[in-house]
């Protein structure tokens, strides 16, 4: 079998076999099929489509070309989510706490990654001591004793995606649901759990720009999941404005301690919840209605509180900055950015605010930039609300003027304030389960 | 500019600019654009097409990214014809010498190439003493004095279309007609003749396969010729049967001489005059039908023969083939294949007649091959031909039984021998001059 026939085949529109998926997908990351190769099959792939069958196999073929883990050990209790990426995500420490406290496993591996800020890892450090490495041992004796762990991700985990992601980043073809879909869930299946969760965000902050897309890629992750036998199903959320209101690294770890204490609600809480009920609904295999009562209880009763503490001690964190969340906020003060004029936030370009805390120092623009965890920005204005001139919009935390006057600049031009009134945006488009 | 962009812009199916197929080109010949990054915008070509313009940019691109020929000193008399390959095919040294007879100028370059016959420069060194290399005085010479000259490619003609085919021949995307088109037209208007008559071979010897595609990529490479201000014309012809007898290099001298001296009728006959017509009409300005009767009186007469001389002698070549071509066919005798049965030639594979051709030595599979110049066949029998039990159906000249017992085979498997009687086949599809 030749690698020409493959990309042939496809170029008039046919359906790959399974031979031919691991053909390529084994050659390639053993880098016996040339990269020009498999770029011109991925062009086709992204004009031509693929099945769920073949969506499947080309998951099923990279999810096994490295490490995989076996969390069968917690059998229907493992848990783990999944967004596909937006500003002020920070999801994960609120999830976690409360499923842990529910009874839940959550084994979670997450990454680094380029971005306007950090990603769960580097979120986490910026609590003192809080290690992101350990061996297996230890890691799996973290989730049996504290319900959860989170880690910096080890291992091998599907090196044919990294491999064909960093190629599909430099050819145009990242934008094609099948091949989306088949690398997140190439990455979650190897990360082992049975019951997952994706959070699907979708709009101007997003990858996915358009709800239509967003649902569309949501369905081929939930099928890629039932054909390997875990339940998962999948949220598309809204991102054209940020999630929760603090942007950076510490700051957003200071947000989700305070809605796991139970100090703030708001759409980062709702989705929280949302992602909750469905991830204890699942594992515990009670209805969600219930599922829901539980995880909202767990919050208010502070048991997802003392479940947070818990991990982060297991991980050798520093519990008190969960105790005084203050602690996690920059020591010197932001520059407050006010209106200069009444009226309503009528849009936000998502996208441009963080780019204006990655401006900040929030986040990595190559894989060799320094990240300062202190940096960042509060968003006090969001779509739909008023404004009257001299309100805060937004308070920028950094270390130069120059990059405070860059990203006030940004900040200002991302928002668009108009003069008549706008409904807040739907917070959740979809939930999605086959 | 970067290419990422250019290749995104295509993949949606855009139109690309002038700036972007220039910096594409230029880049991609430069070695600073990588293989995979040109092979996913091939990709997106084959799947998403070109435009007229944008196929004569790239046409113009490729031509100018290396020599080009500059034959204004023979004003609208420089002609020059291309064949897109087939099996069987001599038209250039019957073309070349009756068009010379009548005052056109035919400065050829010509290529050796793979395939199961030499290419054209291959076959004319089985004139002994022919050179195939002269310098740029001897080559002007040579057709100012001769009317022609056929030289073997020298020069660096459009080496971005050289890299880009290689790249395209293992990317499965050849098969595309604004990029068949650009490929050959970057060459030929480098080239440099002003009149230019293409044979669009279709069927099964040929690499178009369908008789519309065929018409599909004629009227695209007549179109690239117009916007390069040139004269050019097509012809779609029939590669479903092998061109004229012979297939192998000397033995194909052999009939061209003999189509020249006027003793051979038939399709390669045809086809040679169909283009010989449209070249005298375009460079001598005159109708169709007198050019046409020009054409016939030339090799009637024997102009056409006297030309021939002048052209060979004047590279040295032994003229005494030329009058005893006799002297071309194999020294040795030839093993007859013989009918089996009873009945009328329905199909023929010509491609497989080529394979038989290439495995008893005449056509190189690598680079490096060295061709057996007697070694050949001669077809005797046809599509619409007759079969008695005992007629010769071909005669095979090998160098070993091993190589006549393996053509033979694929000679008899390439025959379709049936009980009806069948037409013979059209042998011109279609002319293209718009």
């Amino acid at each position: 079998m030749r690698m020409y026939d493959i990309i042939a085949k496809k170029k008039y529109g046919g359906e790959l076999t399974k031979e031919e998926i691991d053909t390529f997908i084994t050659g390639y990351t053993k880098g016996e099929i040339p990269d020009y190769q498999a770029s011109a099959l991925c062009m086709a792939i992204c004009l031509k489509g693929m099945t769920d069958r073949e969506t499947w196999l080309l998951t099923d073929a990279m999810m096994h070309s490295g490490d995989t883990v076996d969390l069968s050990v917690f059998g229907n209790l493992s848990v783990d989510k999944h967004s596909t990426g937006g500003v002020g995500d920070k999801v994960s420490p609120v999830v976690g706490p409360v499923v842990a406290s529910l009874g839940c496993k959550m084994a979670k591996m997450s990454g680094r990654g380029l971005g306007h800020t950090g990603g769960t890892v580097d979120k986490l450090e910026s609590i003192p001591g809080y290690r992101t490495e350990m061996n297996r041992e230890e890691f799996f004796r973290c989730v049996d004793r504290n319900g959860m762990a989170i880690l910096g991700q080890s291992g091998d985990l599907a090196p044919a995606d990294k491999k064909l992601y960093a190629l599909r980043d430099v050819t145009a073809t990242v934008d094609c649901i099948p091949l989306i879909a088949s690398s997140i869930m190439s990455k979650k299946l190897a990360a082992g759990a049975h019951n997952l969760v994706l959070d699907v965000k979708t709009g101007s902050g997003a990858f996915m720009k358009t709800v239509e897309d967003s649902i569309a890629l949501a369905h081929a992750m939930v099928r890629i999941g039932r054909s390997a036998g875990r339940n998962v199903q999948a949220l598309v959320t809204n991102m054209d404005v940020p999630l929760g209101t603090n942007v950076g690294n510490a700051l957003e770890i200071e947000e989700a301690v305070r809605v796991v204490r139970g100090e703030r609600k708001g759409d980062l809480y709702e989705v929280c919840m949302a992602i909750c009920e469905r991830l204890v609904s699942m594992s515990l295999e009670i209805p969600v209605e219930k599922a829901r009562r539980m995880s909202e209880e767990s919050i208010a009763s502070g048991q997802a509180f003392e479940s947070m503490k818990k991990w982060v001690a297991g991980q050798g964190g520093d519990v008190s900055v969960l105790e005084h969340p203050e602690k996690l906020r920059p020591q010197k003060e932001g520059r407050a950015v006010r209106a200069t004029g009444d009226g309503y936030v009528c849009a936000m370009d998502t996208e441009a605010i963080g780019r204006a805390a990655c401006v900040l120092g929030a986040g990595r623009m190559k894989k060799e930039d320094r990240i300062d965890l202190s940096a960042g920005l509060e968003v006090l204005k969001k779509t739909g609300d008023t404004v009257r001139t001299g309100d805060c919009l937004t308070v920028l935390y950094g270390s130069s003027e120059k990059d405070l006057d860059e990203a006030e600049w940004i900040y200002r031009s991302a928002l668009r304030i108009g003069p008549k009134a706008v409904d807040r945006p739907t917070l959740i488009y979809a939930s999605v389960s086959d």
